[in-house]
């Protein structure tokens, strides 16, 4: 329980507008989209400028409440959970201002809470490029996305969050600002904290404004759907793509499962009865395009694809994209619970792990739909179950445990993009080592000595 | 003094051919390439493999030793100078392998001594491409390259060295393996420790196998030489071909006193009498290539060039290329003290910054020649002086301290690529904050509470 003194300080702070205190209000926020037991925050907080924040972090820490900080909530594990012991939620969606964009120097400096997919929007009318694009893009932010270092679907040719940081500022826990990075394209002024921020989950500091790299644009793409009647042909032709040393912008899979629910969903026209299609899209000057494509379409055949449709304007390669974009809530709806992996592997190996993920289906007599961001190995295999059933869950449980066993196996990674969260970090110590959990721990416990800023994610233990 | 039973303990693990004791010997270890005092190391100890690596921290941690890790002793910033209290020097050279080329899923797996020259000749002989070109890659190491986030000439269109940093792994203080990052293009899988250890010298953890990303390479390229009769026409030429959306690969200045000494030193046959020239190449698809490299010569033309020279061959061009890496050495010729600074601005300020220096230069009454990747804004004012005349080189330190001020408030930072070292912490609050500092200094104490890891650099303060 929060005081009513201590919210009376908070409302000083940020105006009782501001300050959320009712049990619907607070629920509101109590989950998010990871499959995990929700946690009622004691308050919820509003700040509407920088100030207004920093006070906010220096008044939980004072008063030992955990803060939860919240963007859109899109997150897959559990990032945006607020605290059992007493939590705060602090609300983005008041720091919303795109602060500039800068033409001629190719940078954007924007606060935590602005949507992503806005942002790109504006930068684009500029005649600028936001390349980074997760799923959630239409509602997530870019706080979110740099807590989470986010990934989407160009990150296979133009990476991920991480790499469009060039600095931030945020506050410690202390309610001071730390400033790292610089609207330089170099900077080595002290530590790359900005590096350390992406991905770290809300648990080393609170961002306050981020300065995000722009590029051109490509001049020109060319869109294309590839139908595979085997499912082993489709993520061979995967590798064969990347080992001709061509990088597409993107390089989506779907298999049978995913296809069926998507196009159930979305009426985009997708071939059903396909064993799997990829979607790919290569981009750059015209002539990289025209070069490119013939490329990949000489790789696709040669793996044994049935068809390959290029899309004919721009129209039909949005149709193509959103029904993509719309697998996730298109496999949501058909049983009450999704459990959404996403372990990843290195390229080469995305025909072992497709094939594994279909072993371990039937070994534990699930439904699983697999889509995913194939040309950078990072596949989200979809288990379609019912929590409320036990028996199934438990072995949702150990299939999930499977997979990440053979994407350790195969060299990979038990996160692409989605996080550690409250979800995985029991699998931690099996990717790293003891040693990386205790410096993790050894840094975290130094900069944030009460252990308020999102505890229980990452390195919860 | 290091005790005869410790240094023998030192034997034991790496061999006594492997223990440096001798006085000659420790002084060869005792500077590196900044204008600072040498410090001769109590020992130096070169470990062969990952096993004595990791003992030979424990062992000094255990007796307080402060390691000093050194590849080739390039660093500008005083990075590889060893602490005066019985500092030991941890030579690479003996960790010098690349363990992977990975051609189909584009990484490597390299130790921390691998030369950088040498392992990007390697990765071309597979048809792939390493872009990160430091100005010393030819002896430079990659440990080395990582702990500084080096830049170099292709940082404006490829990115530095940490954009290549996939994974890496790195004995903490105890002599523990910390693992983070992964063989796979996204990994968010805890702390972006990775990240972190970009730029940290040494200060952190001690690198053990680094996991780089490596691309196709460019199919085609064009370099050109602009020669300009007015500075400020170079520096404007520089903005408007960022600002007409073309990123070359390389795009590099030099005024008329850099070319004076480079021409005697190199004998390419630059334009002495020409008040500034610029270096610029364009690579990509060829389609590519021919657009932007119209596009450049248009603006070129425009600034105001007194004449633009396509290199007719990859001689050519070599030769332009190597005269501008030998800018240092050349300068450096002329005096008996170089004073190389390297503070950086977005690239639209390039003009002011131009300015300012030439005005210091006045002001200060000192020689100045001044080269560097203009394309990202990162400049290498270069000082000629002779440190033995006091008088002087308290002009030079007033000067060094204005092209600070300057740099920051074009919103710049103080380095952009040869790091803070112990030669520029003073001046770090001045950029960020004390929170910064304070941040930075709780995150070093509890990761290592002997300060035995490179101490005194970067904030040393």
């Amino acid at each position: 329980m929060i005081s009513a003194s201590l919210t009376k300080e908070f409302e000083a702070v940020v105006g009782s507008e501001n300050v959320f205190t009712s049990e619907p209000e607070r629920q509101a926020y109590s989950y998010d989209s990871a499959v995990l037991e929700p946690v009622t925050p004691a308050l919820v907080v509003r700040p509407t400028n920088s100030e207004e924040l920093g006070k906010v972090i220096a008044l939980c820490n004072e008063n030992n409440c955990p803060i939860t900080v919240r963007g859109a909530g899109t997150n897959l594990s559990g990032g945006t959970i607020p605290d059992k012991r007493d939590g705060i939620v602090v609300l983005t969606n008041g720091l919303n201002k795109i602060l500039e964009i800068n033409e001629e120097d190719l940078y954007a400096v924007v606060q935590p809470g602005v949507v992503t997919a806005q942002f790109a929007q504006e930068v684009a009318k500029r005649g600028l490029f936001y390349p980074p694009d997760p799923g959630s893009q239409a509602v997530s932010t870019i706080g979110g996305n740099v807590a989470e270092n986010a990934g989407g679907l160009r990150g296979l040719k133009y990476g991920v969050t991480k790499d469009y940081v060039m600095g931030l500022d945020f506050f410690d826990v202390n309610g001071q600002l730390v400033k790292t990075g610089s609207r330089t394209v170099k900077c080595v002024t002290g530590y790359n904290l900005a590096g350390l921020m992406a991905a770290s989950e809300g648990t080393l500091g609170v961002f306050n404004e981020i300065i995000l790299k722009l590029t051109p644009p490509p001049a020109a793409s060319k869109a294309m759907m590839a139908v595979f009647d085997d499912v082993n042909k489709a993520s061979e032709a995967v590798a064969s793509i990347i080992s001709a040393h061509v990088v597409p912008c993107t390089l989506e899979f779907m298999d049978q499962a995913a296809l069926k629910h998507v196009e159930a969903y979305t009426k985009a026209g997708l071939p059903v009865e396909a064993a799997a299609i990829l979607l790919i899209e290569v981009d750059g000057h015209p002539g990289q395009v025209a070069d490119e494509a013939a490329v990949v379409e000489k790789c696709l055949t040669k793996s044994g694809a049935t068809a390959v449709h290029v899309a004919k304007d721009a129209e039909e390669k949005f149709k193509l994209w959103e029904a993509r974009r719309n697998a996730l809530p298109a496999l949501a709806r058909a049983k009450p619970t999704t459990v959404l992996e996403d372990a990843t592997v290195p390229r080469s190996q995305i025909p072992a792990m497709v094939a594994a993920i279909n072993d371990i289906a039937k070994k534990y007599d699930l439904a699983i739909g697999t889509f995913g961001h194939a040309g950078d190995g990072n596949l989200h295999p979809t288990i379609l179950c019912d929590r409320r059933d036990a028996k199934e869950f438990h072995r949702v449980e150990e299939a999930v445990d499977n997979i990440f066993d053979v994407a350790l196996s195969l060299k990979g990674t038990l996160s692409g993009e989605h996080g550690i969260g409250m979800a995985k970090s029991k699998w931690m110590e099996k990717e790293t080592s003891r040693a990386t959990i205790d410096y993790s721990l050894n840094m975290k416990r130094a900069i944030d000595p009460n252990n308020i800023l999102n505890p229980g994610k990452i390195i919860a233990g």
